[in-house]
């Protein structure tokens, strides 16, 4: 039961915080949204700082997942792979009218020079993304579908830069035109050599 | 005089929702900062939401003529021109403290979602950017300087994807490393075909 009541201001918090970013977001409406006294916050969170971390931590082991997923798939080649991750992505954005978008880049913004803790995480997060990206693409220069001599670290840092971007494109003009300019330099072009 | 009264209070706030947000950041500061009664701030805007639309409007002028100053230096190549371009605005953040990076691209994430005038005012940003990318990426390519199929939109738009998720990673690790990341691939493979 005390996981569930957890996991029920996490979930809350999650929506909201996507919606409105962290400093926006009240915890009065997380409680009143996840149906859960106020005292009961503070037994599994020390502040709203502490919250916002195991935000970030929750939503980082979902993706991780779900990077896993995609990324180590054997059905497919390493670019297929890396090519559906991005696809995936780009495509539950596209359901939500193009709002949202990658929390972890939202909250880089809204907290990167605002509270170290965050950014320590954040940094931490896209470490470990990028650690995955480069894990596949070199399974995808392992079997010739990138040049040899590409910087696997580089490509992978480059790569998310170029994401992050496309996104944050993508929210402000609400079109996909981006998604389409970004598959076509990242996989037709840089990873072609 | 009403001209310094207003330009003292687009100062002021530029200062200040460029270093916490338009949300976080309150009128009190912004008039208090520019030693400005609340009266006169009602006469230069309607409302905060005017104030802000204002701020990206005045922002996006100097940003334009600044830009016009690196990309139409006919004393460089359109090359050079545009690395110089992208070299300034990081070598500025880097002086920051990896402090802050692109107005625009932080109001886009803060703002994108949560109000029209403001997504509307950033995406015409962003073209007129694009629009001066090309125009020396089209010279470029007239000098032979990138290859001539290149297409020119599409590469400026994926150029400015990059350049803001590169700002994005630096604000979150405040390490330079991306910058040389973003030139190798933009500058040494991307462009030069």
């Amino acid at each position: 039961m005390k996981t569930d009541t957890k996991t029920r201001i996490l979930e809350e918090g999650s929506k909201r915080v996507y919606e409105k970013g962290f400093n926006a977001t009240g915890l009065q409406e997380i409680l009143a949204g996840a149906g859960v006294p106020k005292g009961s916050f503070y037994f599994y969170f020390k502040s709203k700082e502490d919250f916002g971390l195991q935000l970030i931590d929750e939503n980082a082991r979902r993706h991780l997942d779900r990077a896993d997923r995609y990324l180590k798939d054997p059905s497919k080649t390493p670019l297929q792979r890396l090519s559906d991750y991005f696809h995936d992505l780009m495509s539950a954005f596209e359901k939500n009218g193009f709002k949202g978008g990658c929390p972890f880049g939202n909250l880089s913004l809204e907290m990167g020079d605002r509270n170290e803790q965050f950014r320590i995480r954040l940094e931490e997060v896209f470490k470990h993304i990028k650690l995955k990206m480069a894990a596949c693409l070199e399974e995808a220069r392992q079997q010739g579908e990138v040049p040899a001599d590409l910087d696997i670290r580089e490509a992978s840092d480059f790569i998310l830069s170029s994401f992050q971007g496309t996104l944050l494109q993508m929210k402000v003009s609400k079109t996909k035109s981006h998604q389409r300019v970004f598959n076509l330099f990242v996989f037709e072009k840089l990873l072609k050599g």
